[in-house]
């Protein structure tokens, strides 16, 4: 793994030459580094805590809050998740060179559509210095060079497990640059990788909105956003009650800190008086500050503190235990309230209506449209894909779980015996 | 069709509106209404030539160069051109809905990932009134309400084609903003376009590196160019030179003034000798100007005039009836000259030894690379994936022909009875 001591370009440079060793590896080169890099993690995992240790000082020193601090937190139990992370990317199928169509023209053409990596791959995060390998052995999986910029926050245990993977890429005959930590955190860097169009096929940012919108100032080079997800539960008037209340508990408390959380319940006008007391009792059974619209504010059980909800909280990514709730008059107007206020990640309706459930699915925008299910469900690993850098809610080339195939591209490799065109 | 009347603001939020009744209807009726514009278009075939010589004239005392009139240009047999191309894009395969995957997990959760529409496409062209349909009718059957930005220089046809277009699509029931022209040719409307983000899926521009680059200054919208190809052809040591100088000859003489003609020759020097006085020849008897390295030159024909390239030649695209041509010391040289100078559009080499023609395939990054074949296959229709909107030489979403299937998006629709994650 390159180090710090080259300027941005040159540190790119070297990862775009490393790219197109890693596009002529075996897959089964690239798996053997993985590895060794997950034997590095496990084995260094001292190193690593007292690394972690002295940045989350540091953070506590400059007053990071706890959700912060927490993200930063590296554990015995964490470290071990990290190692089998990577052992379960390399146990993932090879994306490359996979033949994805194939056929024989009239005139004897053979045209082939084969899958190929990108090149250099770009991850910008924050905190989470578990990113660091996650990133590295997804983007070697799939035969890209990673460029990896994380925040100054993380820099010391950012630094150990790059130096750590670094030992295990080049002992496997790998060229140290296919990983490259760019550690310094100046807001320059970001301009330098966005702009590097001859340099880095894409950029996946993973953080807040303050990040995006750095990025989306100044970037020229692709970029896919691993982004925010302001998800809704429709319980519709045909909904069976029992089950809506138990998707809308799971998909608001079982993690509230991660996208595919709930952050918003509309209800159909003709349930609500039977649904909201017990459903928000238990909401508040578990620690959810409530946000009501005055229809929902009106029907909340009278032992159960809510408050009044704004547009604002109806457009708000909590990431944390509030709900905002509304009653809804129909179908058409849940479809149209997602749509306004939705972020296009993942919408579960409850409905026992094949006709409410179709429609919902066709009208509603957004990755993952879900018909009697937690939106928690979004995920790499949960869809069956392995492992993911993210969820994407934009619509061209990934859409939902970034995995490995979305960390490629593909060429038209066609063969002939001297055909020209007429 | 939607007129100038409004501003590019309350054009784009119709086109929206009309993209959410797209979405929802039948491809039956999309086919019906792009067959209503080919009838339409050819039963206006007099209103167009008469606004067409208008545009033509002005033209023509505004100094446009030949090429630029012959591309603004219409003649009655272009007119039946573009209604038969509209009615071979109603018979296309509709490919909205199509089930790309789908599995049920062990949970009983059932997973499909469906193709749906991108939303509103909006396409920035230059010159080419047939544009104008050929457009509409890709986006309509997609699915997705057109955006259509032609330049002042067409107006008067883009105007009557437009005209004709939108009384076919509200008589065939679909909204008038599923196709929506704006002609002002002003700069501002790139940076409207551009920006609106909440209104626009997807910006295709068709044109030159000045619209490129306007573009990219401005465009928080993504963006998919349909770019130039600096396009090469590889004369390796192993060559079938008859095969060899058929394969130059067609890519660069057959339709110079297209993406997929061939702009570089590059021939293994132990080839050389013999390839080169015969091609060059053959090249400049159909009027081809050679600009040639030095070791190409030296070994031209006496009788055949041949001019120094330089570096800046190697990276041109003429689309023009010249060629830049290099000899070069192994297929490894070959294959850097290409990554290079080379736009990653189509390629192709000339061998009969399989090893080169694999290193070749691998080691290229193109869109398009060829074994034994002309580049000018580059193309929707020919690769069998019907008409195309351009030619995409970026990696992410669309590379290579831009087709209905890469006008689309998909959504996993997952459908459960209760499913919540543990």
């Amino acid at each position: 793994m390159s180090t710090n001591e080259q300027s941005t370009t040159e540190l790119l440079i070297a990862a775009k030459e490393a790219s197109r060793v890693l596009a002529g590896s075996s897959g089964e080169v690239r798996a053997a580094a993985i590895r060794a890099i997950a034997d590095a993690v496990d084995a260094g995992h001292e190193e690593i805590l007292a690394a972690n240790a002295l940045d989350v000082e540091a953070g506590k020193v400059s007053g990071l809050d706890d959700a912060l601090i927490d993200r930063l937190t590296l554990t015995p139990d964490r470290i071990r998740g990290i190692a089998e992370g990577a052992r379960a990317v390399a146990d993932l199928e090879d994306p490359v060179d996979e033949e994805l169509e194939g056929h024989r023209l009239d005139n004897g053409l053979e045209i082939r559509k084969v899958r190929r990596p990108l090149g250099v791959v770009a991850v910008v995060y924050e905190a989470r210095p578990n990113v660091t390998i996650d990133s590295a052995v997804l983007c070697l999986r799939s035969a890209n060079a990673a460029v990896l910029r994380g925040s100054s926050t993380a820099a010391h245990s950012n630094a150990v497990l790059a130096r750590l993977a670094s030992a295990a890429i080049t002992a496997s005959g790998l060229p140290a640059a296919a990983v490259t930590l760019i550690g310094g955190g100046r807001r320059e860097e970001l301009q330098e990788l966005g702009t590097a169009t001859d340099l880095v096929d894409l950029i996946i940012p993973r953080g807040g909105a303050g990040l995006k919108k750095a990025l989306e100032a100044v970037a020229t080079v692709p970029v896919i956003y691993a982004a925010a997800g302001n998800c809704h539960v429709y319980v519709d008037a045909e909904a069976d009650l029992a089950m809506a209340q138990a998707i809308i508990v799971n998909a608001k408390v079982q993690r509230p800190g991660v996208c595919n959380a709930a952050e918003s319940l509309l209800v159909h006008e003709s349930v609500a008086a039977e649904f909201l007391p017990a459903a928000l009792g238990a909401l508040a059974a578990e620690g959810v500050e409530l946000r009501c619209d005055g229809r929902a504010a009106a029907l909340a059980g009278s032992g159960v503190e809510v408050v009044s909800a704004t547009d604002e909280d109806f457009a708000t990514e909590f990431l944390a235990p509030i709900l905002s709730i509304a009653v809804v008059d129909s179908a058409d107007a849940a479809i149209a309230h997602i749509g306004r206020f939705g972020s296009g990640h993942s919408e579960a309706v409850v409905t026992s209506d094949r006709d409410v459930a179709r429609q919902f699915q066709a009208e509603v925008d957004a990755a993952c449209v879900y018909v009697n299910a937690s939106t928690r469900f979004t995920d790499g690993a949960e869809f069956g894909m392995g492992a993911e850098i993210g969820i994407s809610t934009q619509k061209l080339h990934a859409r939902g779980p970034i995995g490995l195939r979305e960390l490629t591209t593909f060429t038209y490799l066609i063969d002939g015996d001297g055909q020209i065109r007429g």
